[in-house]
């Protein structure tokens, strides 16, 4: 039998139909061009149509990775930023428009499921998923179960606090690991080093890459020993990698998979994470744990969202 | 049916037979007189079948909770402090002795697992158990599970690194949460600052009390406004309540259970905890998570380790 996956993001959907064995079957990409909900569930819709009628295979359920706050299990969305929704029942929504059990969840969670079975974390029992790209969030697999929490926001990694009363979050806190190294932040301290006037190579850099900035440019800045950029390279990554440790000597997983852009173009990063592991994370902890890159890419939320509903 | 919790420390060994409702039935402690393992086998064992006559309740199982760090789902006990144990196949023995299947854990685990299914976390699904006593510890329930991790060693929160490099602790690793709070640390700063020289309120406290130190004579002194004993108080306890408070943005519980010998006495820790979840958490976990005081005291780790075998 297979199922539906979707990966609901803020410019398009991807809707897949994946067999039990985590095969995509077939998959179609639909732009967002109208975000209303009715309208995002009409796209849905036709995605699933064309999916399944190109894989000529039935499906019995669909599950939903969305970019999101999903509200514990009741297929809530609670906030969407990307898509500008707050409360849209979309699990109810498209349960009526597919005809077929939904279920719904955040498109990290279905991410990691999706490497969890049949990804960097197959065979394992306890993964922990830490994605940094343009925020940064995790995913718990503890006991080969997804953890949600008692309000489903279990995992919000980018959110624990590294400098009290520190840098202001998108959340609209202060200090958040994610307002140091989360990929919109890299940039915005790289654009407010190069307004402050002070000497670094970034300029240079900057220019040489036709006025576009990148958090690779800033790693490749610090590592090259520019003083100003090493200052906010290293609290970034210090605060991610002492965090990383520390979550790890909490969790304990058996592997601990990697992803997102900021983390794919800046290697030193990995490098510190598996360097404060060896240093900090507990010892029985830092023994037992691989670090993996992901390996399904973007495909990996929609295999998950699919396998989820299965 | 019962079924047999055991409650093994470092100086008694406690049997109950508990029933199904988390009711003691009977309980019987016997002083370890001899550490050997086949000797604490023989004392369990007759505490066993004292608990078990007095209840007249025939058990079915047993589940013991050992200070000590438990190897994974093998019943063999890796390190236990208190018993000078390294490497000891407790479960098979009480096994071969009892003739009942043995279910092994740690005592935090087995403590918390009773404040879940009878105490201070019943009707919870989601529940984080927090102990600051001689030492720092804690146990993670999720999805109504323990998260035991990929080794075993899941919720060791003592262990986290708050001041990277910073105070030895007993685990050999530099800047653990619990080199600054826990219990023993606790004292061995108050002992490092009477011995320094440096005036403080504390000496005056410690003499009234006849020379006996305790974490509440700091928590006393540091609130009467003595700046010695503040920094060492506003130190341990403000790293404490933000690890906490990152930890249940993480792990988003519906409750935080606390307890242990410093909480219990030291009652500006608890509300310092509060107040860093209410500034520090992310907003719907904040919002989520009710803190509790652990409702079982001593029974909790019997209670918790015969409902785990049961």
């Amino acid at each position: 039998m297979s199922t539906l996956g979707v990966d609901l993001g803020g410019t398009n959907a991807r809707a897949a139909v994946v067999n039990e064995e985590g095969k995509i079957l077939a998959a179609v990409k639909i732009p967002l061009d109208d975000r209303r909900p009715e309208r995002v569930v009409d796209i849905i819709a036709r995605a699933a149509l064309e999916a399944t009628h190109a894989s000529s295979s039935p499906i019995t359920a669909c599950g939903v990775g969305a970019a999101g706050q999903i509200r514990g299990d009741s297929g809530v969305i609670a906030v969407a930023p990307n898509l500008g929704w707050r409360d849209v029942p979309l699990g109810q929504m498209l349960h009526r428009a597919l005809g077929r059990p939904v279920t719904l969840t955040n498109d990290l969670r279905a991410a990691a499921w999706g490497e969890f079975k049949v990804g960097a974390g197959r065979g394992a029992r306890d993964v922990w998923t830490m994605f940094v790209g343009t925020g940064v969030g995790s995913a718990v697999i503890a006991n080969g179960a997804l953890v949600t929490g008692a309000r489903g926001v279990a995992g919000e990694f980018g959110h624990v606090k590294v400098v009290p009363g520190g840098r202001r979050c998108g959340c609209g806190q202060h200090g958040c690991l994610e307002a140091y190294v989360g990929g919109a932040h890299l940039l915005e301290q790289m654009r407010e080093l190069l307004q402050s006037g002070r000497p670094t190579l970034l300029a240079e850099r900057v220019t040489s890459n036709g006025g576009v900035l990148t958090p690779a440019l800033l790693e490749e800045a610090a590592e090259g020993g520019d003083q100003a950029a090493k200052e906010i390279y290293d609290a970034a990554v210090g605060h991610l990698a002492l965090a990383v440790a520390n979550q790890i000597t909490v969790l304990n997983p058996a592997r601990l998979l990697i992803g997102g852009g900021v983390l794919l173009h800046c290697h030193g990063m990995r490098q510190r994470i598996k360097e404060a592991i060896a240093k900090y994370t507990s010892e029985t902890a830092a023994e037992q744990v691989t670090v993996t890159d992901a390996a399904l890419g973007d495909d990996a939320g929609l295999i998950g969202a699919a396998l989820l509903a299965s």
